[in-house]
């Protein structure tokens, strides 16, 4: 299992994304359990709901338990030594978001292609995965979600979800697509990162 | 598809709670994606939690992309042309509103009733279609949801879910029982809001 | 049916949840159907969400309307009677809902426990099954989740549901395992209580 290098980029998404839900309840200032909670929000919130939308048989993190393994380890190391990166620590969360953010994207649309619905319904699937999780988190925490404030974040997602359906109707072999598509979803949500990219927010007056 | 009156009925309940969505995204201000992600809450939430909890084959708008294009167009468009309604927004919301409260409550309930389950939760199961979605998108935008604080909500739901069984069990075509519990929902709703009636809220002391 | 002692147990830890709601809503001076639907939150969500990420049938409280009457007469009762008992209300809830939690834990493992899953993934269903109702409820009302706040809770959950399947491993009867692993959840969070245990917080510095 842990020889297949997707099952691998699986755990590393699951890790950056438990990352970001120990920073917030370090935020927060919540006990060792709190930590685990709302490191599993993100982790494991995006691919819940796409599998509770789809109904599929079971959802992913109930019959493998190395997703809490996982989000438990990181959750109780960041616990114990996330203080040590003080002053990084804002930088490091968003470009560990946007890795993670990147694979459970083109993850989430690889699942969706399983199932017998239209491609347009794919692409919103891989989005859900990547983006959900991120967003359940800030509603645990009582935050107006990120993905609701801040740059270039969904549209990310999207691209990369359409980059993979393309790439694998032209015949691109698996490995191939999902590599270009995961860098294509990484460097659209950096670049928006480092220059501050967003989209035009509504101007109107008050509703 | 778009011959039969109560899909279209269906598409037009999905606007109008989609405009309701769109609304709060102006409130706070958001971007494109926003505006799609928080109109998507109360367009399609109460169907959801509804085919979740009764555990559908699928989702609803799952298989259907047009209530997708509907609350993506109708975001769309509010995110541009929304400022102009600026003064009467909030009464057009209030009437939106009540119109697909009315819609979505009995579509629900035949949902519902195609399940086998005892005619109080069918009930149930239109009051939640009906409700739960504008419940999703307060929390998705960090409010307490109106649903528990507002005028006479979920009464006019639970009015309108009854009406229906009660018609249909009388032998009422499906037409014209769908037609009358629908203007009851809407008409128990629009005086809740003409005359403000509201039941009234707890008054004890402090808990 | 009323015969079963674990069903009466299951009611009465439906009734001591729902009125953990109700109090939320009294605090928020909601009205009639306020109360019915946040004491719905704590009542059923719990189970809810554990059926849904086990893709039960049907979530247990759609063909069993017991659930729904109970939680609907404690609502009602506690928006015409809860004020009598100002003062002491605190104290009350904290009791009613460490034997709630204590019930819905025991009972969730035992559901669980009729799946192929695992069993460190059986403990994680019986804690959600007693908390996350609990979380429903403060995420509905707007506010930081108490699970993520207060004295062990978490942890009672763990050490209870452990307890269950460990007697039930060495071959002691049901009710008998039961009744022990329930008692042992209801000590080790009324301990907590009662001597304000609680797990150090994160103390690093701001993120």
């Amino acid at each position: 299992m842990f020889d297949d290098p997707i099952y691998l980029l699986a755990m590393m998404g699951t890790a950056v994304f438990a990352l970001s839900g120990a920073m917030a309840a370090a935020r927060k200032k919540l006990d060792l359990f709190g930590f685990i909670i709302v490191a599993l929000a993100p982790a494991v919130g995006g691919g819940t709901v796409r599998d509770l939308l789809l109904d599929a048989d079971y959802v992913f993190w109930v019959k493998d338990l190395n997703y809490v393994y996982v989000v438990a380890g990181v959750a109780v190391l960041s616990f114990f030594q996330v203080h040590r990166l003080d002053g990084k620590k804002y930088a490091l969360l968003m470009w560990a978001d946007a890795f993670g953010l990147a694979l459970f994207t083109i993850m989430g649309t690889q699942v969706a292609m399983t199932y017998d619905i239209h491609p347009v319904m794919v692409v919103i699937m891989g989005m859900i995965t990547g983006t959900f999780g991120g967003m359940l988190r800030d509603i645990v925490c009582n935050e107006v979600p990120l993905l609701l404030q801040k740059e270039i974040y969904a549209l990310a997602a999207i691209v990369g979800s359409c980059a993979y359906l393309i790439l694998i109707d032209m015949g691109i072999p698996q490995e191939g697509s999902m590599l270009i598509s995961v860098t294509a979803t990484f460097v659209v949500r950096g670049l928006a990162i480092l220059f501050h990219w967003s989209l035009p927010p509504y101007k109107g007056g008050q509703t």
